[in-house]
């Protein structure tokens, strides 16, 4: 998407030497856009180690090419596998990483060292392209439910989206999966307006969903965590569109901490409440998701501390909690099927619920 | 209640010269304890259009101890009627705080001016131990529902609590709305367990909710808002308190913004959502809550920015959002009386509907 009238990925190889790989240092957004140039594969680890990099399908593509950057020192089979390993050790829970790399060992362990450095640029620029079209996809499915909600407004009047967290395209290659909706609705000429949930503790709201969306023009309003309910009450809302970090296959949601709050107050206000995702989202082993999806539990500094950039500039955390208090950090919540509108895949639209899911995935693709 | 073993309330008389007032500077909580001594009306003025002193039970009471502080320099009808309406003004939409100036214009105006100093200083002590009274029969009625908890549960298992914002007693001269029978039951011995949201933007809870339990030592943990959902679906909620601003006459609740969202979730997993009030708290006139309750809309600023303490001791606030964003505060929200299991006040315990109301008060009260 543009950044004041640029286009961008979130990712690209560097188009000086043709094999060095540029990215965003999301740790320094919004408060400053830094792109780094990552020259080996150390980089790229170092650099989803510390979230400068996150999002899980963006994590994946930029460890494919933290493989090639290691193939491009030494391209035997054991640099292969050594360094396979050590990137899918970046993040252990992240399944977009583990999907990427085994997809990159698929295809470059029966070329031979001369070809691979070649090869393994081609298939992490695929995977990036790829990334970028089933995005594209899940938006122009996401973007026929706001055309609907257009219809029944008067020409030209505001369509309120609210989103929770960042499922923007700064967490995936491009597009994104809840924003991309927003942002081909926004192209397209509709006069789209989004309430940005802040989503404390890490603020992705708005930190990387504000700085998106004021970067390609898109009309936002950011709100606290708390604010939603009152909005939809009052007919602020038409819809609430959000990403997900696991659907399971009778369609319960999990997603960042707080989205069940929002899903219950969608209900409540018949508010349409949606679920954007790239069908690798879906857990075919799990169906109970408020009792099978394991919630991980993150630092209680999050909570107690907040970071921002002060009046003159400078990067400042400040503990907004009595000093040695007692925290708790659960990441993520899940949200049942049953207050969940549908889904937006790739694929097209569907119920949350296993029917739903079935009329889109085979059974021997839910295997 | 207590600061590390020493009992307070929120306001009181100087022992020193028997003359001003002291109170806690609510603008330093957490990080300092400052007690402040207000000489004079002016000092009280400004204590309380700077948030110094917050909470509308307690801004009364500080207002009313200003009126005799400025009977103490000029007792003169004049004067009375003068700096009865300056106080009035520091914060034009809390009741109490006109109530409070009203109470004592009556009580003043018959008295002559040689005999008003001493008979203001006796009505707004009265006012203070009034309102200790009724917070201390809330928290009795309020200890019952706690009991009652206790009862189902092992002995010495904890009890969990969830509450949102500050209805403490730093919001009051002591004991509290919400938190009273918290602080009853831990003094009682009960095992109470407090999740203490952050309540964002002005986290409330973080800073004075979570200080107030940690220094009467009742355990409590802080979570952000979009936290008590989850909780609430894995059981470790037994029950909500929360205070409220206004009442309407069928049990509609106006609170602090997220409030609703709580309520929700209350309800979506059969966990008891009590309100604590003051009877002053009802609003006899207005029905229906979410139509007719106004809104106060505050600062975007408070949205944008968090102040808190730097790891060096500094008070800091840093903006969390892109500069120059657009963002909404709506300071409260209405938490209509089908998700509120009961409401707590000092003439008993109510279920939130009119019924339950006209149970405790006569058709003349409800004019």
């Amino acid at each position: 998407m543009k950044i004041n009238g640029a286009a961008y990925r979130s990712v690209w190889v560097d188009s000086t030497d043709g094999r060095s790989v540029r990215i965003f240092d999301q740790t320094k957004l919004p408060f400053s856009i830094v792109t780094l140039k990552l020259e080996t594969v150390d980089a790229v680890a170092h650099a989803i180690v510390t979230m400068q990099v996150r999002g899980a399908p963006l994590i994946g593509a930029v460890a494919a090419y933290g493989l090639a950057l290691a193939l491009g020192v030494d391209a035997s089979n054991e640099s292969l596998e050594r360094n396979a390993s050590m990137l899918a050790e970046t993040r252990p829970t992240a399944i977009n990483l583990r999907w990427a790399i085994e997809r990159m060992l698929a295809k470059l362990r029966p070329v031979s060292p001369e070809d691979r450095l070649t090869a393994a640029y081609a298939e992490a620029g695929r995977i990036c392209d790829e990334d970028v079209a089933q995005n594209e996809s899940i938006g122009r499915h996401g973007l026929g439910l706001l055309e609907e909600i257009a219809k029944r407004k008067a020409p030209g009047e505001k369509i309120n989206i609210l989103t929770h967290c960042n499922a923007g395209w700064i967490a995936t290659v491009d597009w994104g999966t809840a924003l991309a909706p927003i942002y081909m609705a926004h192209d397209a000429g509709y006069n789209v307006h989004v309430w940005v949930d802040e989503t404390r503790p890490r603020n992705q709201g708005a930190a990387l969903t504000a700085w998106e969306l004021a970067s390609h023009g898109v009309p936002h309003t950011v709100i606290v965590d708390n604010a939603g309910g009152h909005f939809m009450q009052h007919g602020q809302v038409d819809i609430v569109i959000v990403g997900t970090d696991r659907v399971t296959s009778r369609g319960d949601v999990a997603n960042k901490i707080g989205t069940y709050l929002k899903a219950l107050a969608a209900k409540d206000n018949n508010v349409p409440f949606w679920v954007a995702l790239p069908s690798t989202t879906i857990d075919w082993r799990v169906a109970d998701g408020v009792r099978d999806i394991p919630i991980e539990e993150r630092a209680a500094s999050e909570v107690t501390t907040v970071t921002g950039q002060t009046g003159d500039g400078r990067i400042e955390s400040v503990r907004v909690t009595p000093s040695g208090v007692n925290a708790a950090n659960p990441a993520f919540d899940v949200t049942p099927a049953r207050l969940v509108t549908g889904l937006i895949t790739e694929r097209g639209l569907c119920a949350a619920s296993a029917d739903g899911l079935n009329s889109l995935f085979s059974e021997q693709e839910r295997q």
